[in-house]
Protein backbone atom coordinates (compact mmCIF):
# COMPACT_ATOMS: atom_id res chain seq x y z
CA UNK A 1 0.00 0.00 0.00
CA UNK A 2 1.20 3.21 -1.05
CA UNK A 3 2.52 6.40 1.50
CA UNK A 4 -0.46 8.21 -0.62
CA UNK A 5 -3.22 5.80 0.61
CA UNK A 6 -2.47 5.43 3.93
CA UNK A 7 -2.72 9.16 4.21
CA UNK A 8 -5.98 9.04 2.52
CA UNK A 9 -7.23 5.97 5.15
CA UNK A 10 -5.46 8.04 8.30
CA UNK A 11 -7.49 10.96 7.18
CA UNK A 12 -10.77 9.13 7.02
CA UNK A 13 -10.12 7.49 10.43
CA UNK A 14 -9.46 10.64 11.62
CA UNK A 15 -12.85 12.41 10.11
CA UNK A 16 -11.02 15.29 8.15
CA UNK A 17 -10.67 16.11 4.87
CA UNK A 18 -6.72 17.53 3.76
CA UNK A 19 -8.16 18.21 0.03
CA UNK A 20 -9.01 21.74 -0.02
CA UNK A 21 -7.28 24.63 0.18
CA UNK A 22 -4.99 24.71 3.00
CA UNK A 23 -5.12 28.11 4.63
CA UNK A 24 -2.78 29.86 6.44
CA UNK A 25 -2.48 32.76 8.55
CA UNK A 26 -0.32 35.54 7.32
CA UNK A 27 2.43 37.06 4.42
CA UNK A 28 4.51 34.28 4.05
CA UNK A 29 4.26 30.49 2.40
CA UNK A 30 3.88 27.19 3.17
CA UNK A 31 6.33 25.65 1.73
CA UNK A 32 9.67 26.07 0.26
CA UNK A 33 11.84 23.72 -1.71
CA UNK A 34 15.54 24.24 -2.17
CA UNK A 35 17.50 21.22 -4.09
CA UNK A 36 16.20 18.57 -1.90
CA UNK A 37 15.60 20.36 0.85
CA UNK A 38 12.27 20.72 1.58
CA UNK A 39 10.86 23.15 4.64
CA UNK A 40 7.13 23.42 6.00
CA UNK A 41 5.65 26.22 8.28
CA UNK A 42 4.69 25.90 11.03
CA UNK A 43 0.92 24.50 11.09
CA UNK A 44 -1.88 24.65 13.76
CA UNK A 45 -5.02 22.12 13.77
CA UNK A 46 -6.86 23.97 11.13
CA UNK A 47 -9.20 21.71 9.23
CA UNK A 48 -11.26 24.60 5.88
CA UNK A 49 -12.03 27.52 7.75
CA UNK A 50 -11.90 26.32 11.33
CA UNK A 51 -9.06 25.56 14.14
CA UNK A 52 -10.75 22.38 15.70
CA UNK A 53 -8.38 21.85 18.80
CA UNK A 54 -8.22 25.71 20.67
CA UNK A 55 -7.22 26.11 24.22
CA UNK A 56 -4.22 24.97 26.82
CA UNK A 57 -3.20 21.52 27.20
CA UNK A 58 -3.79 20.11 30.66
CA UNK A 59 -6.28 22.56 30.97
CA UNK A 60 -9.20 22.91 28.72
CA UNK A 61 -7.79 20.27 26.33
CA UNK A 62 -7.22 17.00 27.68
CA UNK A 63 -4.21 14.08 26.65
CA UNK A 64 -6.13 12.55 23.82
CA UNK A 65 -7.41 15.62 21.95
CA UNK A 66 -4.14 16.99 22.46
CA UNK A 67 -2.83 14.27 20.50
CA UNK A 68 -5.71 14.13 18.21
CA UNK A 69 -4.36 18.55 17.41
CA UNK A 70 -0.85 17.00 16.46
CA UNK A 71 -1.73 14.54 14.71
CA UNK A 72 -3.94 16.90 12.16
CA UNK A 73 -0.70 19.65 11.92
CA UNK A 74 1.16 16.32 11.08
CA UNK A 75 -1.61 15.32 8.45
CA UNK A 76 -1.12 19.43 6.96
CA UNK A 77 2.16 19.27 7.04
CA UNK A 78 2.59 16.06 4.96
CA UNK A 79 -0.07 17.41 2.49
CA UNK A 80 1.87 20.20 1.84
CA UNK A 81 5.00 18.29 0.41
CA UNK A 82 2.66 15.24 -0.95
CA UNK A 83 1.10 18.46 -3.53
CA UNK A 84 4.95 19.66 -4.52
CA UNK A 85 6.39 16.79 -4.57
CA UNK A 86 3.12 15.03 -6.26
CA UNK A 87 3.41 12.17 -4.05
CA UNK A 88 4.63 11.12 -0.41
CA UNK A 89 6.24 8.10 -2.32
CA UNK A 90 8.97 10.89 -2.57
CA UNK A 91 9.37 12.21 0.57
CA UNK A 92 12.73 10.22 1.47
CA UNK A 93 13.39 11.37 5.08
CA UNK A 94 12.33 14.18 8.01
CA UNK A 95 15.07 15.48 9.09
CA UNK A 96 13.06 17.29 12.12
CA UNK A 97 9.83 18.33 13.40
CA UNK A 98 9.30 20.75 16.27
CA UNK A 99 5.85 20.63 17.95
CA UNK A 100 4.88 23.57 20.42
CA UNK A 101 2.16 22.68 22.92
CA UNK A 102 0.20 25.34 24.33
CA UNK A 103 0.14 24.37 27.79
CA UNK A 104 -1.12 24.74 31.31
CA UNK A 105 1.31 25.96 33.83
CA UNK A 106 1.78 22.42 35.01
CA UNK A 107 1.22 20.52 32.38
CA UNK A 108 4.05 18.61 31.48
CA UNK A 109 3.26 15.92 28.53
CA UNK A 110 4.23 17.80 25.49
CA UNK A 111 6.00 14.76 24.29
CA UNK A 112 3.33 12.67 24.97
CA UNK A 113 1.56 15.42 22.90
CA UNK A 114 4.02 15.46 19.58
CA UNK A 115 3.63 11.46 20.09
CA UNK A 116 0.56 11.58 18.47
CA UNK A 117 2.66 13.57 15.20
CA UNK A 118 4.85 10.74 15.83
CA UNK A 119 3.30 8.08 14.97
CA UNK A 120 1.21 9.31 12.43
CA UNK A 121 4.52 9.94 10.71
CA UNK A 122 6.04 6.18 11.03
CA UNK A 123 2.59 5.09 10.09
CA UNK A 124 2.00 6.99 6.66
CA UNK A 125 5.99 7.06 6.05
CA UNK A 126 7.21 4.01 7.01
CA UNK A 127 11.03 3.99 7.70
CA UNK A 128 11.13 7.34 5.79
CA UNK A 129 9.18 8.85 8.79
CA UNK A 130 11.37 8.96 11.05
CA UNK A 131 12.57 12.11 12.47
CA UNK A 132 14.50 13.83 14.97
CA UNK A 133 12.23 16.28 17.39
CA UNK A 134 11.83 19.41 19.83
CA UNK A 135 8.75 19.38 21.26
CA UNK A 136 7.94 22.72 24.16
CA UNK A 137 5.23 24.11 25.79
CA UNK A 138 4.50 27.65 24.98
CA UNK A 139 1.90 29.92 26.84
CA UNK A 140 -0.02 30.49 23.71
CA UNK A 141 -0.74 29.79 19.69
CA UNK A 142 -1.55 31.43 16.74
CA UNK A 143 -5.15 31.56 16.82
CA UNK A 144 -5.15 29.66 20.30
CA UNK A 145 -4.45 26.90 18.90
CA UNK A 146 -3.36 24.00 21.50
CA UNK A 147 -0.67 22.57 18.67
CA UNK A 148 1.69 24.20 16.29
CA UNK A 149 3.92 21.68 14.23
CA UNK A 150 7.07 22.60 11.51
CA UNK A 151 9.11 20.13 9.57
CA UNK A 152 12.20 20.17 7.26
CA UNK A 153 11.92 17.13 5.07
CA UNK A 154 13.95 15.98 2.00
CA UNK A 155 12.27 15.02 -0.97
CA UNK A 156 13.29 13.47 -4.19
CA UNK B 1 16.35 49.70 -7.45
CA UNK B 2 18.48 46.89 -5.78
CA UNK B 3 17.61 44.98 -2.73
CA UNK B 4 20.69 46.99 -0.64
CA UNK B 5 18.71 50.36 -1.49
CA UNK B 6 15.50 49.03 -0.69
CA UNK B 7 17.05 48.16 2.75
CA UNK B 8 18.48 51.46 3.18
CA UNK B 9 15.16 53.05 2.38
CA UNK B 10 13.37 50.80 4.91
CA UNK B 11 15.96 51.77 7.83
CA UNK B 12 15.16 55.49 6.93
CA UNK B 13 11.32 54.44 7.16
CA UNK B 14 11.50 53.17 10.44
CA UNK B 15 14.04 55.72 12.30
CA UNK B 16 16.55 53.34 12.88
CA UNK B 17 20.38 52.63 11.70
CA UNK B 18 21.57 49.20 11.22
CA UNK B 19 24.76 50.45 10.20
CA UNK B 20 26.81 49.89 13.80
CA UNK B 21 27.87 46.57 14.63
CA UNK B 22 24.93 44.24 15.79
CA UNK B 23 25.54 43.38 19.19
CA UNK B 24 24.34 40.05 20.54
CA UNK B 25 23.94 39.02 23.65
CA UNK B 26 26.15 35.76 24.31
CA UNK B 27 29.22 33.86 23.56
CA UNK B 28 27.98 32.76 19.90
CA UNK B 29 28.40 33.98 16.38
CA UNK B 30 25.38 36.09 14.63
CA UNK B 31 25.85 34.11 11.22
CA UNK B 32 27.01 31.13 10.26
CA UNK B 33 27.28 30.29 6.48
CA UNK B 34 28.05 26.87 5.19
CA UNK B 35 27.99 26.25 1.45
CA UNK B 36 24.85 27.54 0.17
CA UNK B 37 23.42 27.34 4.00
CA UNK B 38 23.27 30.48 6.07
CA UNK B 39 22.36 30.43 9.35
CA UNK B 40 21.69 33.62 11.39
CA UNK B 41 21.30 33.80 15.22
CA UNK B 42 18.37 35.00 17.10
CA UNK B 43 17.46 38.42 16.67
CA UNK B 44 15.54 40.68 19.15
CA UNK B 45 14.74 44.53 18.31
CA UNK B 46 17.93 46.06 19.50
CA UNK B 47 19.31 49.23 17.80
CA UNK B 48 22.78 49.66 19.47
CA UNK B 49 22.93 49.35 23.39
CA UNK B 50 19.05 49.67 23.40
CA UNK B 51 16.32 46.87 22.98
CA UNK B 52 13.64 49.23 22.16
CA UNK B 53 10.29 46.98 22.16
CA UNK B 54 10.60 45.50 25.59
CA UNK B 55 7.61 43.85 27.39
CA UNK B 56 4.60 41.67 26.87
CA UNK B 57 2.50 41.54 23.49
CA UNK B 58 -1.00 42.29 24.18
CA UNK B 59 -0.60 43.75 27.45
CA UNK B 60 2.18 46.93 27.94
CA UNK B 61 3.22 46.60 23.91
CA UNK B 62 0.23 46.44 21.19
CA UNK B 63 0.20 45.17 18.29
CA UNK B 64 1.45 47.75 15.95
CA UNK B 65 4.21 48.56 18.20
CA UNK B 66 5.30 44.36 18.61
CA UNK B 67 5.26 44.58 14.68
CA UNK B 68 7.67 46.88 14.63
CA UNK B 69 9.46 44.70 16.72
CA UNK B 70 9.85 42.12 14.61
CA UNK B 71 10.20 44.56 11.33
CA UNK B 72 13.17 45.51 13.57
CA UNK B 73 13.99 41.76 14.03
CA UNK B 74 14.21 41.56 10.35
CA UNK B 75 16.12 44.20 9.84
CA UNK B 76 19.27 42.99 11.89
CA UNK B 77 18.80 39.41 10.36
CA UNK B 78 18.80 40.71 7.04
CA UNK B 79 21.72 43.01 7.57
CA UNK B 80 24.11 40.22 8.57
CA UNK B 81 23.70 38.24 5.51
CA UNK B 82 24.06 41.86 3.81
CA UNK B 83 27.61 42.90 5.42
CA UNK B 84 28.45 38.73 4.67
CA UNK B 85 27.80 38.00 1.36
CA UNK B 86 28.63 41.70 0.46
CA UNK B 87 24.88 42.82 -0.96
CA UNK B 88 21.51 41.32 -0.14
CA UNK B 89 21.43 40.49 -4.01
CA UNK B 90 23.07 37.42 -3.38
CA UNK B 91 20.47 36.61 -1.10
CA UNK B 92 18.50 33.86 -2.90
CA UNK B 93 15.97 32.39 -0.60
CA UNK B 94 14.70 32.43 2.46
CA UNK B 95 13.89 28.66 4.07
CA UNK B 96 12.79 29.94 7.24
CA UNK B 97 12.06 31.98 9.98
CA UNK B 98 10.89 31.48 14.03
CA UNK B 99 8.78 34.00 15.46
CA UNK B 100 9.01 34.19 19.10
CA UNK B 101 6.52 36.76 20.09
CA UNK B 102 6.56 37.50 23.88
CA UNK B 103 2.59 37.23 24.87
CA UNK B 104 0.34 38.10 27.47
CA UNK B 105 -1.95 35.14 28.21
CA UNK B 106 -4.53 35.65 26.33
CA UNK B 107 -3.09 37.43 23.20
CA UNK B 108 -3.06 35.01 20.15
CA UNK B 109 -2.63 37.43 17.40
CA UNK B 110 1.37 36.16 16.96
CA UNK B 111 0.81 35.60 13.11
CA UNK B 112 0.05 38.97 13.04
CA UNK B 113 2.85 40.21 14.65
CA UNK B 114 5.70 37.92 12.55
CA UNK B 115 3.67 39.67 9.19
CA UNK B 116 5.75 43.06 10.51
CA UNK B 117 8.48 40.65 9.53
CA UNK B 118 7.37 38.50 6.64
CA UNK B 119 6.24 41.92 4.75
CA UNK B 120 9.09 43.69 4.99
CA UNK B 121 11.43 40.66 3.56
CA UNK B 122 8.87 40.54 0.50
CA UNK B 123 9.41 44.33 0.06
CA UNK B 124 13.18 44.30 0.58
CA UNK B 125 13.76 40.95 -1.39
CA UNK B 126 11.12 40.56 -4.03
CA UNK B 127 10.36 37.34 -4.80
CA UNK B 128 13.71 36.29 -3.16
CA UNK B 129 11.99 36.94 -0.42
CA UNK B 130 9.28 34.45 0.04
CA UNK B 131 9.51 31.98 3.24
CA UNK B 132 8.06 29.91 5.19
CA UNK B 133 7.45 30.84 9.13
CA UNK B 134 6.97 29.35 12.13
CA UNK B 135 5.21 31.74 15.02
CA UNK B 136 4.49 31.28 18.84
CA UNK B 137 3.78 32.81 21.82
CA UNK B 138 6.10 32.66 24.49
CA UNK B 139 6.21 34.04 28.30
CA UNK B 140 9.73 35.63 28.10
CA UNK B 141 12.36 36.18 25.95
CA UNK B 142 16.21 37.64 26.19
CA UNK B 143 16.18 41.11 27.70
CA UNK B 144 12.58 41.42 28.14
CA UNK B 145 12.23 41.36 24.24
CA UNK B 146 8.79 41.26 22.54
CA UNK B 147 10.14 39.49 19.72
CA UNK B 148 12.89 37.21 18.49
CA UNK B 149 13.60 35.58 15.15
CA UNK B 150 16.11 33.50 13.87
CA UNK B 151 16.52 32.70 9.87
CA UNK B 152 18.04 30.36 7.27
CA UNK B 153 18.66 31.75 3.88
CA UNK B 154 20.33 30.40 1.03
CA UNK B 155 22.96 32.77 -0.55
CA UNK B 156 25.46 32.46 -3.66
CA UNK C 1 44.31 16.53 23.54
CA UNK C 2 41.11 15.28 21.10
CA UNK C 3 38.20 16.56 21.15
CA UNK C 4 37.02 12.71 23.05
CA UNK C 5 39.43 13.55 25.83
CA UNK C 6 38.19 17.25 26.22
CA UNK C 7 34.04 15.78 26.18
CA UNK C 8 35.39 13.19 28.61
CA UNK C 9 37.30 15.82 31.01
CA UNK C 10 34.48 18.08 31.00
CA UNK C 11 31.78 15.08 31.89
CA UNK C 12 34.04 14.37 34.98
CA UNK C 13 33.78 17.93 36.22
CA UNK C 14 30.47 17.82 35.22
CA UNK C 15 30.45 14.23 37.68
CA UNK C 16 28.31 13.10 35.40
CA UNK C 17 28.29 9.72 32.72
CA UNK C 18 26.85 10.37 29.20
CA UNK C 19 28.49 6.70 27.98
CA UNK C 20 25.33 4.35 28.80
CA UNK C 21 21.84 4.69 26.99
CA UNK C 22 20.82 8.07 25.99
CA UNK C 23 17.01 8.05 26.71
CA UNK C 24 14.83 10.01 24.40
CA UNK C 25 11.10 10.34 25.47
CA UNK C 26 8.47 9.04 22.84
CA UNK C 27 8.05 7.80 19.35
CA UNK C 28 11.46 9.43 17.23
CA UNK C 29 15.18 8.85 16.75
CA UNK C 30 17.65 11.14 18.71
CA UNK C 31 19.72 12.12 15.56
CA UNK C 32 19.58 11.88 11.45
CA UNK C 33 22.05 12.62 8.94
CA UNK C 34 21.41 13.37 5.69
CA UNK C 35 25.06 13.85 3.79
CA UNK C 36 27.02 15.76 5.86
CA UNK C 37 23.75 17.22 7.87
CA UNK C 38 23.63 16.23 11.26
CA UNK C 39 19.90 16.73 12.78
CA UNK C 40 19.71 16.20 16.87
CA UNK C 41 16.44 16.16 18.66
CA UNK C 42 15.75 18.08 21.49
CA UNK C 43 17.70 16.94 24.38
CA UNK C 44 16.47 17.47 28.29
CA UNK C 45 19.13 17.34 31.31
CA UNK C 46 19.00 13.53 31.95
CA UNK C 47 20.99 11.50 32.99
CA UNK C 48 20.02 7.83 33.07
CA UNK C 49 16.33 7.72 34.54
CA UNK C 50 16.40 11.09 35.79
CA UNK C 51 15.99 14.57 35.08
CA UNK C 52 18.53 16.23 36.93
CA UNK C 53 17.43 19.83 37.18
CA UNK C 54 13.91 20.30 36.83
CA UNK C 55 11.59 23.55 37.55
CA UNK C 56 11.22 27.36 36.56
CA UNK C 57 14.53 29.37 36.47
CA UNK C 58 14.36 32.57 38.47
CA UNK C 59 11.91 30.65 40.40
CA UNK C 60 13.01 27.25 41.91
CA UNK C 61 16.32 27.15 39.89
CA UNK C 62 18.93 29.74 40.27
CA UNK C 63 21.04 31.24 37.19
CA UNK C 64 24.22 28.75 37.71
CA UNK C 65 21.64 25.98 38.18
CA UNK C 66 20.02 26.44 35.27
CA UNK C 67 23.31 27.10 33.23
CA UNK C 68 24.35 23.16 34.56
CA UNK C 69 21.26 22.08 32.95
CA UNK C 70 22.03 24.14 29.48
CA UNK C 71 25.83 22.35 30.09
CA UNK C 72 24.01 18.84 30.38
CA UNK C 73 21.43 19.34 27.08
CA UNK C 74 24.66 20.10 25.46
CA UNK C 75 26.81 17.39 26.52
CA UNK C 76 24.37 14.58 25.37
CA UNK C 77 23.66 16.50 22.20
CA UNK C 78 27.21 15.90 21.80
CA UNK C 79 26.97 12.42 22.69
CA UNK C 80 24.85 11.44 19.82
CA UNK C 81 27.16 13.10 16.41
CA UNK C 82 30.13 11.29 19.04
CA UNK C 83 28.53 8.12 18.11
CA UNK C 84 27.18 7.81 15.49
CA UNK C 85 30.47 9.56 13.70
CA UNK C 86 32.85 7.29 15.76
CA UNK C 87 34.37 10.87 17.13
CA UNK C 88 33.57 14.60 17.80
CA UNK C 89 36.60 15.39 15.20
CA UNK C 90 34.80 14.72 12.83
CA UNK C 91 32.36 17.25 13.47
CA UNK C 92 32.83 20.15 11.25
CA UNK C 93 30.51 23.12 12.22
CA UNK C 94 27.48 23.67 14.49
CA UNK C 95 25.09 25.47 12.56
CA UNK C 96 22.66 26.11 15.12
CA UNK C 97 21.65 25.71 18.61
CA UNK C 98 17.99 25.98 19.93
CA UNK C 99 17.86 26.90 23.61
CA UNK C 100 14.24 26.73 25.40
CA UNK C 101 14.57 27.47 28.86
CA UNK C 102 11.74 26.98 31.19
CA UNK C 103 11.41 30.42 32.98
CA UNK C 104 9.45 32.53 35.64
CA UNK C 105 7.59 35.10 34.66
CA UNK C 106 9.73 37.41 34.75
CA UNK C 107 13.15 36.00 34.36
CA UNK C 108 14.65 37.20 31.42
CA UNK C 109 18.36 35.61 31.47
CA UNK C 110 18.09 33.15 29.04
CA UNK C 111 20.58 34.32 26.85
CA UNK C 112 23.45 33.78 30.10
CA UNK C 113 21.14 30.27 30.57
CA UNK C 114 22.46 29.30 27.09
CA UNK C 115 26.41 30.58 27.62
CA UNK C 116 26.68 27.50 29.64
CA UNK C 117 26.05 25.84 26.34
CA UNK C 118 28.10 27.81 24.26
CA UNK C 119 30.84 28.08 26.17
CA UNK C 120 30.78 24.41 26.54
CA UNK C 121 30.18 23.47 22.55
CA UNK C 122 33.77 26.45 22.05
CA UNK C 123 35.57 24.46 24.81
CA UNK C 124 35.20 20.90 23.41
CA UNK C 125 34.98 21.90 20.05
CA UNK C 126 37.36 24.34 19.43
CA UNK C 127 36.74 26.75 16.59
CA UNK C 128 34.20 23.68 14.83
CA UNK C 129 32.09 24.59 17.65
CA UNK C 130 30.91 28.31 17.12
CA UNK C 131 27.40 28.63 16.26
CA UNK C 132 24.58 30.77 15.76
CA UNK C 133 21.66 30.88 18.48
CA UNK C 134 18.31 30.97 19.45
CA UNK C 135 17.38 31.24 23.21
CA UNK C 136 13.59 32.07 24.31
CA UNK C 137 12.12 31.77 27.59
CA UNK C 138 9.14 28.57 27.89
CA UNK C 139 6.12 28.29 30.02
CA UNK C 140 6.75 24.54 30.53
CA UNK C 141 8.91 21.73 29.01
CA UNK C 142 8.29 18.18 29.05
CA UNK C 143 9.37 15.92 32.52
CA UNK C 144 8.99 19.91 34.09
CA UNK C 145 12.85 20.10 31.91
CA UNK C 146 14.68 23.46 33.10
CA UNK C 147 16.21 23.36 29.57
CA UNK C 148 15.58 21.37 26.34
CA UNK C 149 18.30 21.99 24.00
CA UNK C 150 18.15 21.16 19.58
CA UNK C 151 21.18 21.37 17.46
CA UNK C 152 21.87 20.99 14.04
CA UNK C 153 25.79 20.10 12.50
CA UNK C 154 27.70 19.47 9.80
CA UNK C 155 30.08 16.17 10.00
CA UNK C 156 31.91 14.31 7.68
Amino acid sequence: MSCDTRFKEEASALGYSFEGELKIGGNYVPLIRDGRSVYVSGQIPRVGNEVVVAGAAGNQIDLSRAQLAAKICAMRALALPQRSLGSLERVKAILSISVFVQSAQDFTQQSEVADGASELLFKILGPAGAHTRTSVGVSQLPKNATVELSMVAIGE
